[in-house]
């Protein structure tokens, strides 16, 4: 097909799609934004509420609205909003601190789980630290992952005993064995955005007896997770992609409400304290998702991302989902229709299941392509070693931005 | 002395205050603010700033704001401004994560560098995560701290093997054996704010062997702390005090030069690596103070901060300790003056090496006299017992507000 062809097409499927309204709640401009996948685009909502907690919360109301302005239970309010988006029932999920810091939380919170942790709050202290002769002493981590997870499992496994063992996520069935205490895999895949078969792999994972962590950062706010409905143990995920929270912005932690009680955070802030201001010497862990709390919540970033949340009161993570799909199936389509045969080969899965919302493409000088392709105003990032990539966030996306962003990407070659 | 004595006495110390101007840089109303050791005043500087990051930075530069905004040098950046106020060279210091979470970074680090960690950078897994037996394996920490610091060193004692020793300051020197690894210290104590000697302490836990970690919350640009000229090993401490940064906003961490080849920190997040964007599933740590990064920075908070940062371009700290005791000392003769005999009792020291920027008062039913000053305009805080806090930000405090103050307070009783 030729561009008279995919045109029209374009401007079909746009007059067609359900979200295409959502596009005016961002800030945009005539660029062809899909770097979403890295930093999603500002939410209209969230100048305006800055302002307001700089200037009146802060500047007036100062340390009054620890509690007039819900400062305080920020962390957990915020985690109740995202939850609905990864499937979660309320009570779950708490928002704060890196993505990096909540996956050191959950893999040795899993090791210590599979290795029977303290029965309830208050003797959280000396169980479990570390495995005894016998015990699950095995981690095992997606050998594709985003590199900070395994380097931070490695950590997590170094300072509770356990071996760490990198493995696919195709391998992990394989892999799993009464050693195993805590897999940690990623739902898509950042460089190739594949997505992996949660329900499968979770079951599997629980078959062994170990104990699930998984990393939704690249699936959150792009596709259904369910994580109540396949029974995740444990999951984190950033909020800065397909969330549009701002750079930076608070990462989260869900903890599954059973094991909640058994949760044993290697970071046990005052803030997870189930009296934080009673100031004992003793730590009595919080009930609920509180413990996944640590330190005092980053205010700023935190109400930031509460106010971009805003713009999924009326849209489904479902309709997201399908405009995703249809929206990499067409870049998928424009390419073939534009690129000359061989110029590019796409990493990405074509199987619907196994696709995230990013098409990932290889090809040769791929840091100078995606430069070019920066300068003609379509907007993707390279990831070493010779990946394109593109993130379509159908928040904000349309199909008239996928045809143009195919095109331009035609004219490299 | 009485109200015709002291407020001519305010009112001379007032016209010959240095620092008067600074006042100006601060967002306040009529009230008298003595919590800025909980949360510093709003700066003038910061509303605009976070408007500019907000719109054009995020809103319309985006990802490029990574590198042309310098949002990826941040931590650093920032890190080398708050350098000076705590008497460090610059490249010593990070900023990112909460106090909570540095705290973790600086005992498990101080654990490692006690029992000999690697020689130098590349070579960080396996080695040192425990001492061996005959190491050091045991954590000292102050038994008065405020409480996240002793659940934090609970937790990073039981990871790495050691065992926990609570310890008043003035008992460090007696406790201190072949057997420390680590001793856990607070500047200034946050409840009776009282300044600890952080030079013979660090002194005496070297001499012992040991590694120091100090906790300066509760000092950093409210006095001296001379962390290049006392030899301290870490230090960790918050920014929404005395340095105004914000609610929530991020801590920091100091890793004294000579011992960052062989820091080797239990949260080795991607930001911490000496290639981030190579990618590698193996974590080689970056050299210098970036390996005490962790995960992506919080931009919105970060800059926040960073702005908050100006008002010390032209304010020196030693002139700023001047007048905190110049406040400190003249709230003390006013309560004197205006207190009914017996009504309270100071819990902070007279004696000015021993006093940070707080006065605290004990006195019955605490909470309900608190409550009642902050109708009448004076705001201080409440901490369990029976203690009201009131902080002294020289920045923004002047002597006239120090007379209200005590004036308001002997009308409670």
């Amino acid at each position: 097909m030729s561009e008279p062809e995919m045109r029209p097409k374009a401007e079909k499927l746009d007059a067609t799609d359900e979200l295409a309204g959502v596009r005016a709640q961002f800030v945009l401009d005539d660029t062809v934004y899909l770097d979403g996948n890295s930093l999603g685009a500002l939410p209209r909502s969230v100048p305006g509420r800055v302002e307001d907690v700089v200037r009146r919360q802060w500047g007036s109301l100062r340390i009054r609205s620890w509690d007039e302005s819900g400062w305080w239970t920020a962390p957990e309010r915020i985690g109740d909003r995202i939850a609905p988006l990864v499937g979660a029932a309320p009570g779950q999920i708490v928002v704060g601190d890196s993505t990096s810091v909540n996956v050191f939380k959950a893999v040795v919170g899993a090791v210590r789980l599979a290795n029977g942790g303290p029965e309830g709050p208050g003797d959280g202290e000396g169980h479990a630290g570390r495995p005894g002769p016998g015990g699950r002493d095995e981690v095992l981590v997606d050998a594709t992952t985003f590199p900070t997870d395994g380097y931070i499992a490695a950590s997590a496994a170094r300072l509770t005993g356990c071996t760490l063992r990198p493995v696919t996520p195709d391998e992990v069935p394989d892999a799993l064995s009464e050693r195993t205490a805590a897999v940690l895999l990623n739902h898509v895949d950042y460089l190739t955005g594949r997505l992996h078969d949660l329900p499968s792999l979770t079951s599997a994972i629980h078959a062994a007896g170990a104990v699930s962590v998984w990393d939704l950062c690249h699936s959150a706010g792009a596709l259904p997770v369910g994580l109540d409905e396949h029974g995740v143990d444990l999951a984190v995920g950033c909020t800065y992609k397909y969330l549009n929270g701002g750079p930076g912005s608070p990462a989260y932690l869900y903890v599954r409400r059973d094991l909640q009680p058994r949760f044993d955070s290697p970071l046990p802030g005052w803030n997870s304290h189930a009296d934080p201001f009673g100031m004992t010497p003793d730590y009595t862990p919080a009930p609920g998702a509180l413990r996944g709390r640590v330190g005092t919540p980053d205010i700023l970033s935190m109400l930031a991302l509460e106010a971009a949340l805003e713009v999924w009161d009326d849209v489904s993570i479902d309709s997201v989902r399908t405009k995703s799909l249809a929206l990499t199936d067409f870049f998928l389509e424009c390419v073939q229709a534009y690129v000359p045969e061989g110029a590019v080969e796409s990493v990405t899965p074509t199987a619907h299941p196994e696709r995230g919302s990013q098409v990932a493409l290889r090809c040769p000088d791929a840091g100078n392509v995606m430069r070019r392709l920066i300068d003609r105003g379509v907007i993707g990032d390279f990831r070493e070693p010779d990946v394109l990539r593109f993130g379509f966030t159908p928040l904000y996306v349309g199909f008239g931005d996928v045809e143009r962003a195919a095109r331009v990407l035609g004219e490299m070659f």
